[in-house]
């Protein structure tokens, strides 16, 4: 069989890949409308292309469905969030407590996301002095998922208010795996191309150039 | 001003985006040709929309161009290489030596990559259970460059082979920074849709159904 020929992709992909960066967003309020069949499937296909240490994909995601494992989720959320709210400055607290952080309540698919720390698949390559690098792979294939599924019209939200040891215990998971992220999955409520932290005046963009060096 | 309507992204779309992630390769060889004037800052810019948690945009890039500073860069690859192949057994050894797991040679363009871990932009939010979360974003805010890299022909190479505190030293940034890697970028020797790990037989992909359990 002769080699596939290498795409090209010419200026009017690079255009809407551009327009995908700028519209991915993270999503927080979603309609309950479930996934259509197969969509997590295809979702999980595209994720499992990520780059990964070694070629280890260390990735291992969590359909969390039960609805006493989501509640436990949102016990453990409730509780880092009130926590973390009161490190906040007084002014800020306000706008902290009305940002509604989680989409859990609303989103009809909940994936938990951990990496394999010391996969026997890739032999160890490229991470004896980088073991970090095994959750770095499970984060690019958090946002493999997340363009794939912008680009099919679906909104994500990752959760990092979370304690990951109780949410490890929760969804009963080998206990050595890391806790990467939790993610709230579905057809976002409303689209916008600002991040909602800007739209409520949390934080700002700043540019590119304030963040590279010349050495 | 109107709001700008979100764009529809088709099946013809999807399908390339597909592709693109199926196409995105680790590379390690390089044509020296040089990247084209502008191309680089676009893909910063691509890069600077990525995911990062509490938009603190945690991602540093250091543009290494200084030969003595790449030399530093090389000398710790080679070192921590030569202790990486003492580790693996003896039947993988001659295998992980013909690897030639760096780039580092032939890249025209090497871009080393920090996260700040303590950003004052965010104000903390998302980030006091899991710290871990700035080098998240960093690492997105590298696949996010990577993926605008390939559709633009170009090839990146991500070396995780290096002690970091050698390569922060060697490129004289904060020493608080946290190393995430290096990358080499350029265009690639050949188009290859098959992992290098896999053609060289070190490791195989397996399917995204082994790595989904159900809660």
């Amino acid at each position: 069989m002769p080699p596939t020929p290498a795409p090209a992709f010419d200026a009017g992909f690079q255009a809407q890949l551009a327009a995908l960066f700028r519209w991915r967003r993270d999503v927080r309020h979603f309609q309950p409308t479930p996934l259509p069949p197969g969509l997590l499937a295809t979702l999980l296909q595209a994720a499992n292309l990520a780059p990964s240490v070694g070629l280890s994909q260390p990735w291992r995601f969590v359909l969390v469905q039960d609805p006493a494992r989501r509640a436990a989720i949102r016990a453990n959320f409730t509780v880092t969030n009130a926590q973390a709210l009161s490190t906040q400055a007084e002014d800020r607290a306000a706008t902290y407590a009305r940002l509604k952080l989680a989409g859990l309540d609303q989103a009809p698919c909940h994936l938990a996301v951990f990496a394999e720390p010391d996969p026997q698949q890739g032999h160890g390559l490229g991470r004896r002095t980088m073991p970090e690098t095994t959750a770095y792979s499970a984060v690019m294939a958090i946002h493999t998922l997340w363009l794939a599924a912008r680009a099919h019209g679906l909104g994500l939200g990752w959760v990092s208010i979370l304690d990951p040891a109780a949410a490890t215990t929760a969804l009963d998971v080998p206990s050595h795996w890391v806790f990467i992220g939790y993610l709230c999955l579905g057809y976002p409520a409303t689209a916008e191309d600002q991040p909602e932290l800007e739209r409520e005046g949390w934080e700002h963009r700043s540019p590119a150039e304030l963040r590279l060096l010349h050495r």
